[in-house]
């Protein structure tokens, strides 16, 4: 039997999880990691919280030593070895002992790419003063632990309002330090859509984080001491003895290139649905790759955990000659500070724009996380996309202090399964009164979503209720309405509504608001029911202040 | 246009939602709600909770009074209206005014049957005696608080230990009261497979709870005062101030038995995909109908309130002549008690014997809720079942103290879209550290029963363990073996299997086994690949100690 030489390069999520799944498949396989860093396998997603000291011990982040992947695996893993070239030809890659400074040459019958991807770190003025970091590696958050530790800072700015850059703020404010994020774009979480993620704002705000959004920062000063000055576009500063950068991660494809491998439009390493590079012998996971974003058709750069260790199973299935296929992502992710959670799967309102898509529409919804009369339901804020044609779920946002999780996930499986919003109506949930509802969020997703699918409900765009000419109805009680309301709505409540049906225009559109989007169906369903062209704006007044953040903070005379 | 008479008998979870949901459908129809107790749509599954002070305010449970129905909906209920008779002929029902003692007739086009289903209440020597409960309306939910707040009992017996009966224990022991469960089974929470109740069993004795298992109930008895004597088949008796039966719910068919409609087998009224009964014109739904588990083929009474929306629903669009279907229930369920969740989804071990099925086969895992390396990882038992000819999922139960629902709901979910195993291992879930894993609960579910359907993994029954003939191999390290370990089983630590291949028969098969079943698949791997002959005890010896309890409590010497 010959014994097939693996080596992959890399041997964090993606290379780890191949290595272990090589071993299992093929116990004669000679197999080789290499990792110019210290460690291998330790949990990247663990550091923020090793900054913060929610981790307050190292080693829990250490998941296997290079001693147990001997053991363990007969797995030969060797750190501080920076492999620098590929011979494709020969079938070798050359390496460099870090420590030692010295080279070799190691050959292959399959190599296996998975460098990840490094934080990007722009050429700005003073990026390279003391005290601005990235955040990568166990070193990387030793030296910020360092910093805290030893420097005592008292104001951190983060530069990035992405998850990683929120995760961070949560934990620097556990430090005790206050934070001030500066986010490019003119939202907190940039994958999500805009006034799903001013929930988020909302919520970092009152718990004292200082957010500066769409600014952009245009360099550093040393400011006296150990105080640093970040300066921004809008010739704005803030004091800093502390600067994490956060603004994303830029894949590791400088050895792929040398090589000659094929690079995608987004920059990542281009694969095969086998994890396979251009050259057949070649195969690469993790940040450094494109995977396609199977729900929008796109090609995307995921540097997440989860597809990472898929992507390192399959790879290894394909190099073992299994049948095997990478079924892509569908961009599931969560990330929690402050007691809030902020979860998505599948596709995106800004998504299926940058795909083209327009065969779409949206309800929104914000049911509690368990029944209403057990104590202590907290609302989710609820997104679901889903496709006008056909009812297929595409993608769903969801915002809350409990159960967000839960009911994305539950969502992620059903765009998996290719599901339609009729299936969530029908969703067979885990019911008890401290856990769910007898209609679960998910279920009354797919129930608003349905009645938009039969036309027992049509939908207006929040985008244009400002400027449109339809008739505003707001069908709460008047005390509702007087805590704030629509401009230039009128209020009819619910229950006088069947009385006062001449109070309503017939010449034109009537576009029916309430709190949450419930009671505004109901009236539709009155007012459709009575010939009346009616629209429901979906999510109520809920929703309302988050499309429109500004102008819900006037009061309104009623 | 002609007008509709829908007449709606029994107006809790399922007859509400029809009621609601045809007035949404039509506007014109006339829609009347008939109930023989004093309220409507009140929270059921929250009654435990309102004894146990959880619910303090008994207005929290009333989710819809007469005048909301009348002023939202335009629904006409009257309480304490009982529908003693169907004159299908005439189409009319006879109705008592139960305050006034009047009887009258009420006209229908359609009618609905939503009676519900009564506690049992067995003919027991003394059943009838002051201080013995059983639990469905607020007003009994009311006595027992009396009796609580009035006799200030001491001890209390429940009787029947399934998920009502557990409730109600927690929420006594929450009122400070020392609770007995009476079980006529061995095992709590009869509808889960016996291995998985021990660990609610495990859990109700360490919070103090009596469990007497594998005793029927043969009497009561005063016994001086307000004290009740609880007598068991066996001659044991037990004291009690309060009594609560909670030993399952009988369909309430009387009404539909005497009007000639069909009954099933399980003694519950026969309907359609529709919802219809063997009338055209009458509807039956909820807790009195019989339903068709759509994953086992059996039908089935399911008294619960997710499923009783949904029929609602189904039978409202059907009398509004929109095409409909129940699709059925694939037995969805969820139970809390002092910080535990045992849920469940789909078939069990036992449904499936039941049901004749003898294509399937099982994995368990032992998963923590999020990332080991982030503090308050809390273990999930989790047993998965799946069809072995194809690995569709057939059903999952989970217990544990955090995440449980989730994953449950997930596969749920899977279950609903006829998932296969293959889809678990591929689920892209929401992943943060203290969300998940990056290999979630559910993707180690499906990667564990699809290493079996590929054939990398053969599974050895726990249930012949006793009995085998096979080599017993413990791969576990000396000091776990230590703690407990299999009787007859031979340790050799995995790091040290390969070096020891020796010591092992290739005349008999070899079953593996460690803490949670990952070492012992990696051994199999091992040891399969070097042309053993091995089996894998799925879930290693946490799930022995469930399977075989009394066995694990004994000392082991190694």
């Amino acid at each position: 039997m010959s014994r097939k030489r693996v080596v992959i390069v890399g041997g964090v999520a993606g290379g780890a999880t191949c290595a272990a799944r090589l071993r299992r498949l093929d116990e004669t396989a000679e197999i080789l990691v290499l990792d110019r860093g210290p460690y291998v396998s330790f949990a990247n997603c663990g550091l923020p919280y090793y900054v913060g000291d929610v981790i307050q011990d190292e080693s829990k982040l250490l998941l296997a030593s290079p001693e147990l992947f001997r053991k363990r695996f007969n797995i030969e893993v060797r750190t501080k070895h920076e492999v620098t070239a590929i011979d494709r030809g020969r079938r070798t890659v050359t390496v460099k002992d870090l420590e030692a400074g010295t080279e070799s040459k190691e050959p292959y019958d399959a190599l296996v790419l998975s460098p990840g991807a490094a934080p990007i770190r722009p050429a700005w003025p003073g990026i390279d003063l003391p005290g601005i970091f990235t955040l990568r590696s166990v070193p990387d958050s030793r030296e910020i632990r360092h910093w805290i530790e030893t420097r005592n800072p008292g104001t951190a700015v983060v530069v990035g309002g992405g998850f990683i850059g929120l995760e961070m703020t949560e934990n620097l404010r556990h430090r005790g330090i206050a934070v001030t994020v500066v986010e490019l774009a003119r939202q907190v979480m940039p994958p999500l859509d805009a006034e799903m993620a001013e929930y988020a704002r909302e919520h970092l705000e009152s718990h004292g984080v200082n957010l500066v959004l769409g600014e952009g920062v245009v360099g550093f000063e040393q400011a006296g001491g150990s105080e640093l000055m970040v300066r921004t576009q809008s010739g704005a500063t803030f004091d800093a003895d502390l600067v994490v950068l956060s603004i994303g991660v830029r894949p590791e494809t400088q050895l792929a290139r040398s090589a000659g491998l094929e690079i995608g439009d987004r920059d990542g390493i281009h694969v095969n649905e086998q994890m396979q590079t251009s050259d057949p012998h070649i195969w690469a996971i993790g940040d450094a790759v494109e995977v396609r974003n199977w729900v929008t058709g796109q090609w995307e750069l995921v540097p997440l955990a989860g597809p990472a260790n898929r992507q390192g199973r399959v790879a290894a299935d394909a190099i073992c000659g299994r049948e095997t296929k990478f079924r892509g992502v569908q961009g599931s992710a969560v990330c929690g500070f402050f007691g809030l959670t902020v979860a998505l799967t599948g596709a995106t309102e800004k998504s299926l724009h940058r795909a083209g898509v327009k065969d779409f529409a949206i309800v929104y919804l914000h049911p509690g996380h368990h029944a209403g009369y057990y104590p202590g339901a907290k609302t989710i804020h609820l997104k679901l996309l889903f496709r006008k044609s056909d009812g297929r779920v595409l993608g769903a946002q969801g915002v809350g202090e409990q159960g967000v999780a839960r009911r994305i996930d539950v969502i992620a499986q059903a765009i998996q399964m290719k599901a339609t919003v009729f299936d969530l109506e029908e969703a067979e949930l885990c019911y008890a009164p401290q856990y769910g509802a007898a209609k679960d969020p998910v279920n009354l997703a797919g129930m608003i979503a349905s009645n938009v699918m039969r036309g027992d409900m049509e939908l207006a765009p929040w985008s244009e209720v400002g400027a449109t000419s339809a008739f505003l109805l707001d069908v709460r009680e008047v005390h509702e309405v007087r805590a704030g309301a629509l401009a230039g709505a009128v209020n009819i409540p619910l229950g006088e509504l069947r009385a006062r049906l001449k109070e309503l225009p017939r010449s034109k559109e009537i576009w029916v608001t309430c709190q949450v989007g419930q009671r505004a169906y109901y009236a539709c369903r009155i007012l459709a029911q009575h010939g009346f062209r009616v629209r429901n704006l979906s999510g109520g007044y809920n929703t309302n202040s988050m499309v429109h953040p500004e102008e819900a903070k006037e009061p309104v005379a009623v």
